[in-house]
């Protein structure tokens, strides 16, 4: 079976996010790419998590056409495969409906860095992009969502490693990861971060962010060459 | 034993809403139509889910007098019936008391279309009805509700198959679906939806709504004749 | 074993406050009372739900006189008894710190009827006690907390049956009924109803209850002689 | 091993912060000292729950450096080891990034005794560090946690085993008691009484805490000389 492994590591990483209670129904997917190969697995689009298997998983190449596999790939395909192109350092992409990121995304409000447990994991706020226009919509949409990330990306200067998640205006949270493992650890941390911005800013209208020093603190504690964090 | 396979679909609709956590106790029912025999299959009257099994569920015709069963139906029934009469194209009406969903029945306000999810289910506000008055109360009250529903969505010109919930004020919401299945997975992404929107206005007072454009898009992904979703 | 039934129902009512999420480690208590002899069976304080069996249950007299049981009775025994002499119809109490129902205590507000769940259980808003004074909380507390909960009860002119639950200010709910099960089913529906009364007045400061007639409707639906609910 | 006993009571306490919902992932750290040879036990950094056996905790002096383990400590193990030099009477420390009681420190704000619950544990509000500054975060970030702790305590006076927990500014709750088993027992209870106290202010914004008759009684009903609680 082509890309065996990583095949295991997309499902395990779609069964995480389910676990997590981040999704409801068939609300996401996860897909990862192998860079030396240029081919994408991903979900496929609409099956039920308990009966999926690493041989339903779909494999593309970088723009999406289908290598290998018999059902259609998750609806969310041109939206993961643009990151890959345009974000050359992730290698994995995790998408879901999950409850606080996507009221955020709902509001069009990005999510400002509160606490550590934010700056532990994004080096500052969650963006939100801007709606998408009644033309990008009516185009290709979804490859359009993935322009509007990247674009918000670009426009703020972000590295998308040091901010491993953007939220859809009117849609739901993307986040990625340098595997799948890790971005779906990033969509989940991100649901949590969402849930205590939430209250936070329902407790404290207008409460502001957490210092710069605090977040290169709990940022760079876990991340880059200096990283001090597990084992 | 009468109408067995619509029986099973029925008690697997009640089981879902309570494996989703929509119904606390009793405090909810589903049921199903045969339109070819003209006969409602509904759950009975305050009998707790874990003693459910198919031979319990009652038997009416669409006026809702019993042909087949020993329990009284639901306290519903007259609401179901109802909207069979008045909705031809639906197959299955489902009643919960969900959390979100009735917060927003309790506040008589409609369910906004703040997002994708929504979109993807249902193509519009979720509508609330006008308090019932006093006369309608003290009549054919459940009746009364049902007509409520239909009138809602009538003055708001709507397809029940586009819409398939609404809310009664002050009360909770009713679901409706193509079968039994159907009419308990909208419930179970009303409720989502619902709480999602909920933590929108919170966050965002005055939010306004997706626009038409991504309405669109996302309704008509999943439904009618050019969708593309699932295999 | 003294009162062997009696002791089975308060134990089990005991343990659907834990099943149902009601109760942080002992943070709770329920008896139930024999009128025919004069005793109250009620959970000893402190005790592990997990090693609660019968035989621990205490028995007292109507005064709190302790009558059988080689453990402390619940530290809030003088509420239990208290409402047993005054409230001459109830047949169980239960004591619990439920997160909704104890943070409407805490913001000394009684819970309006704003929806047919409510009006299904409760006729009518559910009250709160007015802050003890500091003699009362200095002398016999816990008996004042009953004197209390009787005396706005009074002032009302509620019957004890038709509304099954009162909030003590600052404190938490007291919730009963006409055997071990009603008691500890009205705590768990109260915590249901103050969670949506919670949402409800969020969505909609200033939202108002349900009309008279709906809260008759649904009352006298489930109770009293023209009840129509359940098998 | 050495102190087994007290490696075995810290592990639980780990267990008991992730079975009572407080701990994402590795997101919460607990520790035991035994004052008599003058040693803590803490988890080390970043190793799964599932995985944690008595044998993976780090032993270290009062200074933090490490006497016995393979592994790295957690990283905060600064703040836990100035807590046990600075609070003499103290057991046990734990930190979460618990959901509300987060919500609570990235907001700034302590957590007012607006109730018994709170009084039963916490005398008094439960205050909150300043943030800290520039200096002390490009300084010894961790120990300077643990001075800012040590500083809000001296300042409002208070004795850490009537407060037993205190919210670091834009970071997170630490807990703490006579033993793990209390430490960790406080920390769940600070997260109920943040939870109710977040619903109370939205409730009732400007709503005020229980009297200081109230607080007295709760409090020295379960603790102190003249206790009663408790078999």
């Amino acid at each position: 079976m082509l890309l065996k492994h990583l095949r295991e590591e997309v499902l395990e990483a779609n069964l995480e996010l389910v676990k997590r209670g981040l999704v409801l129904y068939t609300f996401g997917n996860a897909s990862g790419v192998d860079r030396e190969q240029g081919l994408v697995v991903i979900k496929p689009c609409g099956v039920d998590y308990d009966e999926l298997k690493p041989e339903h998983m779909v494999v593309t190449d970088l723009m999406g056409v289908i290598v290998d596999g018999d059902l259609r790939p998750s609806s969310d395909l041109d939206t993961h495969t643009l990151l890959y192109r345009e974000f050359p350092t992730i290698g994995a992409v995790v998408h879901t409906h999950s409850e606080f990121a996507t009221s955020f995304a709902q509001a069009g409000l990005s999510i400002p860095a509160f606490g550590t447990t934010h700056a532990d994991y994004f080096y500052g706020p969650i963006p939100v992009t801007p709606p998408l226009t009644d033309e990008a919509i009516g185009g290709r949409y979804v490859h359009e969502t993935g322009l509007a990330i990247v674009a918000r990306f670009r426009e703020l200067n972000l590295d998308p490693l040091a901010v491993p998640a953007c939220l859809v205006n009117g849609h739901a949270p993307f986040a990625w990861g340098r595997d799948a493992h890790d971005a779906a650890h990033n969509a989940v941390v991100l649901e949590a971060v969402a849930n205590m911005a939430y209250r936070t800013m329902l407790l404290r209208p207008g409460a502001e962010g957490v210092s710069q020093a605090l977040l290169d603190r709990h940022y760079f504690r876990k991340h880059g060459p200096k990283a001090t964090y597990g084992q």
